[in-house]
């Protein structure tokens, strides 16, 4: 293909595997891909042999758009190379959380907010896995009823952890988690905070605010680890500024992108069905008086992760930011 | 042991067998403990060799305690044996779902509302298993703050479906669960009505409001099974009628029975380490405003079902129902 944009890939772990494999599987026009890490090395990712590069500021050179999975030591690697990217001409795409709330960057899912891309100024946030599958989900009662309050509990899955979090749950080994996570669930996700929220309690409250441009908006989260290997779930109260009905919710959410909704309550998703597929799967409607309940499913490597940052760099291509060559 | 209580344990399943355990390990004044279940059989049960008796009405002569383990087919064993148990003299304590809700029979957890046992007419209800730890970690809520509202999602043990349960998530066999509950969540318990709700879901509701004597009390529960062998996980937000500050609230709870509070919230309880253990075990706690945030988690074989049930008979001697031998 010699039409189309050279695209980089940072990170080879579960993450950056999958962005490989959605920008193939989403036919997005790649010219040329390379994919950077720490160290040098001949790699298989989604079925591919890659030659692995160096992450490091050269290799961005002739690059139109980069894609970082977020995953180097405490902070991702687009806190050191991001600025090199962008310099050398580099649309970047960040899944790691550094600048997620930076006011000078957008925190984007196409299907919520596409217009926050107009304005970038060569880096674009990807939301929290968590928080993506429920913006997604709450943005039709957003538009529809208005929303007042958001409560959320989480079933999240062990790859949110990488390949060390797959590897505590499959062979009970490493350090990704304080206790064991097979047979059991984890209350704790990240670091908590003096507040008594962790870090990912807090990056679903802040993050959500700033993608519904709703910046009050109370989101009282609880996160959890349970013992499934891909997908996760989350168990959803929001109270609206309508009333609502069943029908009309149901309709809301049937008619938004991005969602795959049950309206059978006996047909409620889950994780082992839903892990593989981009889309994010909306069961167990319950709406009465100002209440919607709900219970969502995400591919969280996927629609949490991957899936979302190639859409991003698909809006982009779209609005015209990075040059087609 | 010449004095005590004749007591019967109807059902020798997983509840049935921690009936027999807590009798014991409590020190609950047993002269005579005989147990029934459908058939005649020989077993070991908590360590000692049962000889199983049929659970008819003939075997209730001479009992003065009679505790059902509440599984027997599509309805408990006391919807069957109850009026003949208490026609020959026995008080009725039924783990079974079956009398919860009927307002003459006392729905009981014993920190909570023991003074409900005053007026039982032979027949005591014990409360649904995820029930009875919310109202635990709620009602010291209640008394120093007031409740207006409850909104909860479960993570429940696969022993709470009995034997088969366990099979299901150890051997991936039988039908206890619709899907695989290895490596997922499984958000349906029991039957979903026509607004939306499982069975699951509308005992905590009405049990709650029961227990607490707060009949109108909004409480929206999402109850969802999780692959862990033993101990029910909550994740519970509470609005509070008076305001309220972490200290209190951590307060309230430390003087509450039966509960063990983790102030550190780096000290999260989880199944495994609870599972076994009597109490209600409540951290995560974060208050502030008129919302208390809290996670808790107790085994759902003993606090959740045989325990309790054997505080109801514990207060019940306290009390005078049956005559002591």
């Amino acid at each position: 293909m010699s039409e189309g944009y050279n695209v980089a890939v940072v990170g080879a772990g579960l993450v950056g595997e999958k962005l490989v494999s959605e920008l193939y599987r989403r036919g997005f026009p790649v010219r040329d891909l390379r994919v950077l890490a720490r160290t040098a090395r001949t790699a298989e990712l989604a079925g591919r042999t890659f030659e692995i590069g160096v992450a490091e500021p050269e290799a961005f050179e002739g690059v139109d758009i980069a894609l970082f999975a977020g995953t180097e030591g405490e902070k991702g690697a687009a806190v050191r190379l991001a600025r090199e990217a962008i310099a050398r001409g580099a649309t970047v795409i960040d899944n790691g959380s550094d600048f997620r709330l930076d006011p000078e960057v957008p925190l984007v899912v196409p299907e919520v907010n596409p217009h926050a891309l107009e304005n970038h100024r060569g880096l674009i946030a990807n939301p929290n896995c968590s928080t993506i599958q429920m913006v997604v989900a709450l943005a039709p009662i957003a538009r529809s009823f208005g929303l007042e309050r958001v409560v959320v509990s989480t079933y999240q899955a062990v790859s949110g952890a990488g390949r060390a979090g797959v590897e505590a749950l499959e062979m009970g080994s490493g350090d990704a988690f304080p206790k064991p996570i097979s047979g059991n669930v984890l209350p704790l996700i990240g670091s908590v905070g003096e507040d008594g929220y962790t870090t990912e309690e807090r990056k679903m409250r802040e993050e959500s605010r700033k993608i519904l441009e709703m910046p009050s908006l109370p989101v009282y989260a609880t996160t959890v680890r349970v013992p499934v290997h891909t997908g996760h779930a989350e168990s959803i109260y929001v109270e609206t500024s309508e009333e609502v009905t069943l029908d009309a919710v149901l309709s809301a959410l049937s008619e938004a992108p991005g969602i795959e909704p049950y309206a059978d309550p006996l047909q409620a998703p889950t994780p082992i069905e839903v892990a593989g597929d981009p889309k994010v799967h909306v069961g167990r409607v319950r709406a009465e008086g100002n209440v919607v309940e709900l219970w969502c499913v995400a591919d969280n490597l996927l629609k949490g992760a991957a899936t979302n940052a190639v859409q991003i760099a698909e809006a982009l291509v779209g609005v015209g930011a990075p040059k087609a060559v």
